[in-house]
């Protein structure tokens, strides 16, 4: 059975890396000892072994080892084997271009539905999605393809922001994006506030956190929905 | 000899569509009597007759009669036929899988590398850069590739943003973005603010409007440029 935490985002801005999640980490990677850190998306262009130390400091307070996906000769074998996965986030088409470049969503794929426990964070999460065209990250490289793992039959939008109503910037604001989204694909948007995220049990997808998400259904108004709701009818 | 106006925004937060820069298209388009608008970036999905109307109604300000790209037969021909060519902004992805689709690229280059006045608002700027890796869009849809028209040798970041010091938001600065940018890509960036345009008279590239751009330049801290500044080095 799928089990998944998509969250919004790796850190809350009063908060340390992972910290407001961990609690919800010890019950998602219960019993588990140690897990496979994906570390490809590497936020500012920090270094994969950096990404992972960073990763594992934060898992260490619920005494779970990580280790970082980049150190196996084998990476899908060791996707296979792993207990547990997290994948970071960062750069998404970053992210994506790895992933695809060594070969790795067949094996997520297989893992997860299997039920290896698997967190996503941002960019991590994004891919958890049917594709990655509602990343908000820069296109910085050209990925082989924007197809990911369909772990939800939707599309994420983390980080999700309001409409800034003060704002003289005339840049799109993220609904606007959203709304220009589906004049080319008909998938719903969820987007995922930072403090939210999506628990995954099989088929059921519940809204956790403290805040509301909101809901981009093609052909439709965008909606609020409360935490705690389950979005197993969402497609 | 190339002219191009290779502009941040097409609108100021307190103007009309166009409005902040007629002024400096009447002496752009001089003794122009009509140009082809190439409506397909689509902003907020508008169709491409509305999208059309709308860029008709603003040059009809200073005289100039618009027809939009959409309606040719041919619209390679219309591009070798132009006497001024105005892209206007929207999803910078949707516009180059458009481009790419109509096999426009090479048209393009050939008209504005033969003299013919191009103006380029947001999106329509980006594609004058080497590629659209700098955008700030949402991939809505998957071009064939990110490679653009190359009329400058470095990138664009329309609509430029400065860090918002007092955000609570964890999703990352435009200038966290370019610096992730350049982890992978060595071309400089230019950060061009709402307001600022590049006006480019063959080799010569000038910034123009009242506001600084920000220059990033590979493995180099970013920094600041006076409106009246010439780019020409920057490659």
């Amino acid at each position: 059975m799928k089990q998944l935490l998509i969250a919004s985002t790796s850190t809350l801005h009063s908060g340390a890396y992972l910290d407001y999640l961990l609690d919800a980490l010890k019950i998602h990677f219960k019993d588990i000892k140690d897990i496979i850190f994906i570390p490809y998306a590497r936020p500012s262009g920090i270094s994969h072994d950096d990404y992972t130390k960073k990763a594992a400091e934060a898992f260490a307070k619920i005494d779970i080892k990580v280790t970082g996906l980049h150190t196996f000769k084998n990476p899908a074998e060791a996707i296979a084997n792993a207990k547990g996965i997290f994948t970071g986030g960062g750069n998404t088409f970053v992210l994506v271009s790895a992933l695809y470049q060594y070969k790795l969503l067949e094996p997520l794929k297989s893992a997860i539905n299997s039920g290896t426990p698997y967190l996503g964070t941002s960019a991590g999460s994004n891919i958890c999605g049917l594709n990655i065209r509602t990343t908000n990250d820069m296109p910085i490289v050209y990925p082989p393809s924007f197809k990911t793992l369909g772990f939800v039959p939707f599309n994420i939008n983390p980080h999700y922001l309001d409409p800034d109503t003060n704002s003289t910037h005339m840049g799109e604001t993220r609904e606007t994006r959203i709304k220009e989204f589906h004049q080319f694909n008909t998938q719903p948007v969820v987007g995922l506030r930072e403090g939210s995220w999506l628990k995954v049990n099989g088929q059921s997808i519940e809204l956790k956190g403290t805040l509301t998400a909101r809901i981009f259904e093609y052909d439709s108004e965008p909606y609020e929905v409360e935490t705690g709701t389950f979005l197993n009818e969402l497609k």
